[in-house]
């Protein structure tokens, strides 16, 4: 990979069958990942993954078997995740090609990784399926950060294996997934202890790894394969997974692409490249064979991946992640949603009804995850709300994650003039088991600080609502009516494109997360704009900068300058 | 102004008489401070300050009076900001200035005028001085951004006259001192109508101003002078300042500055070049006439600006900002203290004892915002500890600020076997009235999750702790005795100077603000970061940047990757 290399159209969709670099093994409520880095096998020819380090390849296959062990391997209730090499557990995101990586990659490619680990967390607390980082040898940058993402971190204690965040002295660029944080904010290493870290890059292990925080355990290699079964079932032992559960198939996605259109079986996406625009419309449910949303739950685990939320939220969360990495000058998504609202409310009050059920509730989960994805995702989200569209309960969270929101008052006259007017409608999927990063419903952050409009809202949940009164209740940016509508709504999406994309951005990235801070806000609000800003500085990224310069013999040349 | 110009050395003494751009008038309990830019007197050559636009000599002024009026004018209770000129209140920051500006400067100017805003807010909050924006004209940008930090906003309704943040569609750039967040976190502005708000260049006025939230009042022209003083009276009498109450002086700064030192009487600094390391050492207390810190309340109004405290938090305030301004290739700053421990918790109990005397108050309070200019500083801090030091009570708060501190166990056996080994004690000063900018106490933000060993430490308040004993309480980072300290004090020293200096920016920006998030470690943490990356990247300050481009009747030429 250079500069010059064309980058390849990354496909996310994968299974256990294609993995080059994981194995996943399953014993009863124990599953073991183990990672086993093709060095041959990176997503760009130009650089050799050497020491369990990974690119976006290795990652997608750790997303997708975070996914499938949820899905389709209820009966586990643990997952240790640990390497296949010998002496080391896994040398972070490889140098070479974050060095060669153009500037959006690299943050792209941050991003997701950071949503992965995230998962991970997602897992251990809402799931009962808890991570046990067992390093059976050194983990250094992104290889420890994938141990900080998990509940409990042993490491083997030789003398040799240690864990290390060497990002700032050896690359001259920060951890970039969520390591400073959770060094901090999640596991409490003392500030000082934590920066004096961070410049070693030899890193720590042994007891003063334990005694800094930095691990839970430090087991000698002769009791460690005995002491991690231990812990392994100690963890499992906290859940309350149901043991003989049956999973369901993620079975392989139904997805077109061509240079115009990518679609699914709900959701399908325009690719409007003059105007920058990617236009997604998400289809309600279809009602399933006899027209409405399963009344019993054994049907839902029947209809498994057709299920529709699940079916739907699979389609978007590919589709994020699609437009994100391969389509960088779609710089607005336009969500547009058509269907039955009230089917829509049926889907998910079917799950609301069964949040003792594991698969209800990962279907849940798993439709929070997609939705917080739209949320950090760097595009201008104009939702429009049209006669025909299902903007009620999970799919009125789209508009809500939209950074704004037209919605037609009355019809269009010379299109259906005897069309139903546009509707939204406040379902209970809105007002608890969908939050943002921040902790808040979207409801909650749209109305920070103003408890009366919020309360004013939230009473008319379980009612149809009218342009008018949205726009009165505040759920709506904007309703036109008719006759504006076209000239409104094309104004917004062409003043979107003629502005700068950086400061759209950054624009975003602030107004989206108003209120409380969480370790995610925090990786996504503020470390992130850090390492974008670093990497994009020659001293990391330039001819002579250190990420650039690793590995050459030659040290990096400052710009010494404080910033 | 251009790339090339030199940068002058700035200095930001100055007063009353010397000001070029703001009057202060002063009626009682009313202050009037009228913003009125001389378009000629600009610091540096090159741009003209058109339309009350700033640059940061303007900002230097306004700090120094929102100073003044806190120490010299305890009278006062409301603060009137609003325009000389005739029908704008102030276009914000320059922009010709921005755009020729080199990236550290833009930065730089960008956190002295949000620690200003911030002063603002506290003098409101905490010194019942109120701030009142009287926007009697257009307030755009920065000029906004000025009046968001005010407790009420009124706008001349005029059917002309906006409030705006332009920057995102005219420059590229994000509202770079706190507009962003205080829209939502502080006003409460919805977040769409706020995405609306900020991509609408020109602004919105009159009662859709007052509907959005984005000011408090919108008046029209000819009751505004009655209203203003009207909303001035009301809000003075909020305030429990006293009204007989006699200010004290802010004399000039007694100050020497050399290629290699800048002293004061109880602050210096050697700026050692070649190592990239300011020495700053702060003296304690000489003990005045009588050797002792003085015993009643009315001393230190008499003393004035010779009182200690106060004398030295104006030095250690100067010289940060000299240093973070002069002083760029200065990347480490390495802290000392000396005097008498015992003189320093005296002074402290001395205001701790009078929280209800205004100036034991605004002593306080000044104090606690220079030691958040410290924490929010982008030089790596260490601080050394040894004999004959005075790390006690608010001076332990630099030892709490850095990034890692060293304390000598035992004495150098060569240099004064005889001396006493240093101590650090806690004082009450560390414990609740200097808190840092996430609203937690310097000893809560080291001690984050670990209430078992912050409460252990501050048990032993009051107690002159040895080296071995503030390690072994967490209070230090590394306690090394006479053999190994030069070794190690060096190693740390020059490895710091070795690192990328980007990379230790956004370490320590991440590692100094664990826990909550407040408005302030948003604007720092998030805000700024963002706005960092934006302001390096083409898209704002490339030649074809908007930013660059602004004004020449060019449109910016945007890669329209969005990152």
């Amino acid at each position: 990979m250079t500069s010059d290399t064309p980058l390849p159209q990354v496909d996310f969709r994968t299974e256990p069958a294609q993995y080059q670099h994981w194995r996943l093994d399953i014993a009863g409520p124990v599953a073991t990942l183990t990672m086993d880095v093709a060095e041959q096998g990176g997503l760009v020819p130009g650089y050799e993954l050497k020491l369990n380090s990974y690119d976006l390849g290795v990652d997608i296959e750790l997303y997708d078997a975070v996914q499938r062990l949820r899905f389709e391997h209820p009966e586990v209730r643990v997952v240790v995740l640990t390497s296949g090499k010998d002496k080391v557990f896994s040398a972070g995101a490889n140098i070479r090609m974050l060095a060669a990586a153009p500037h959006p990659w690299k943050v792209n490619f941050c991003k997701f990784t950071n949503e992965t680990r995230n998962g991970i967390e997602d897992a251990t607390a809402c799931s009962g399926q808890t991570y046990l980082a067992a390093l059976n040898g050194t983990a250094s940058g992104g290889g420890y950060e994938l141990a900080l993402a998990c509940e409990h971190i042993m490491l083997v204690d030789d003398r040799s294996s240690t864990v290390s965040l060497p990002e700032l002295p050896l690359l001259g660029v920060l951890p970039g997934t969520g390591g400073l944080t959770r060094v901090t904010d999640k596991r409490h290493v003392r500030r000082d202890l934590a920066d004096y870290f961070a410049t070693k890059s030899e890193g720590i292990g042994g007891k003063k790894a334990v005694a800094w925080r930095l691990v839970d355990e430090a087991v000698p290699r002769g009791q460690w394969a005995g002491i991690v079964a231990q812990r392994a079932g100690e963890l499992a032992g906290r859940s309350a997974r149901p043991a003989d559960a049956a999973g369901i198939q993620l079975t392989p996605l139904a997805k077109t692409r061509t240079a115009s259109e990518i679609s699914y079986t709900h959701v399908r996406a325009r690719l409007d490249r003059d105007r920058g625009v990617a236009e997604i419309t998400v289809r309600g449910p279809d009602g399933g064979p006899d027209g409405t949303a399963p009344a019993r739950i054994e049907q839902v685990h029947e209809q498994g991946a057709g299920f529709w939320t699940l079916a739907m939220t699979r389609e978007l969360d590919d589709l994020i992640l699609d437009l994100r990495t391969n389509e960088l000058e779609l710089g607005t998504w336009v969500l547009r949603t058509e269907g039955d609202a009230e089917q829509v409310l049926a889907f998910d009050q079917m799950l609301l009804n069964h949040r003792d059920d594991w698969l209800a509730t990962e279907i849940l989960l798993y439709l929070k995850r997609t939705l917080k994805r739209l949320d950090v995702t760097s595009r201008s989200l104009l939702a429009l709300i049209e006669p025909g569209s299902c903007f009620a309960g999970s799919l009125l969270e789209l508009a809500l994650a939209a950074d704004r929101s037209y919605m037609l008052a009355g019809v269009f006259e010379e299109i259906d003039p005897d069309a139903a007017p546009a509707a939204i409608e406040i379902g209970p999927a809105s007002l608890g088991p969908l939050p943002m990063g921040n902790g808040l419903t979207r409801l909650q952050t749209r109305f920070l600080g103003d408890p009366d409009a919020l309360a004013t809202a939230e009473k008319r949940a379980g009612e149809p609502l009218t342009a008018e009164d949205a726009e009165r209740l505040g759920l709506v940016t904007f309703a036109p009516d008719d006759i504006d509508w076209d000239e409104e709504v094309r104004i917004a999406v062409e003043e979107r494109a003629s502005f700068s994309p950086d400061a759209l951005t950054g624009l975003e990235a602030n107004y989206r997360f108003a209120g409380p801070e969480t370790l995610e806000t925090k990786i996504f609000g503020r470390l992130t704009a850090w390492q974008n800003w670093i990497f994009y500085r020659p001293n990391a990224s330039g001819p002579d900068g250190a990420l650039r310069r690793y590995g050459t013999g030659q040290r990096a040349d400052f710009d010494r300058k404080r910033v």
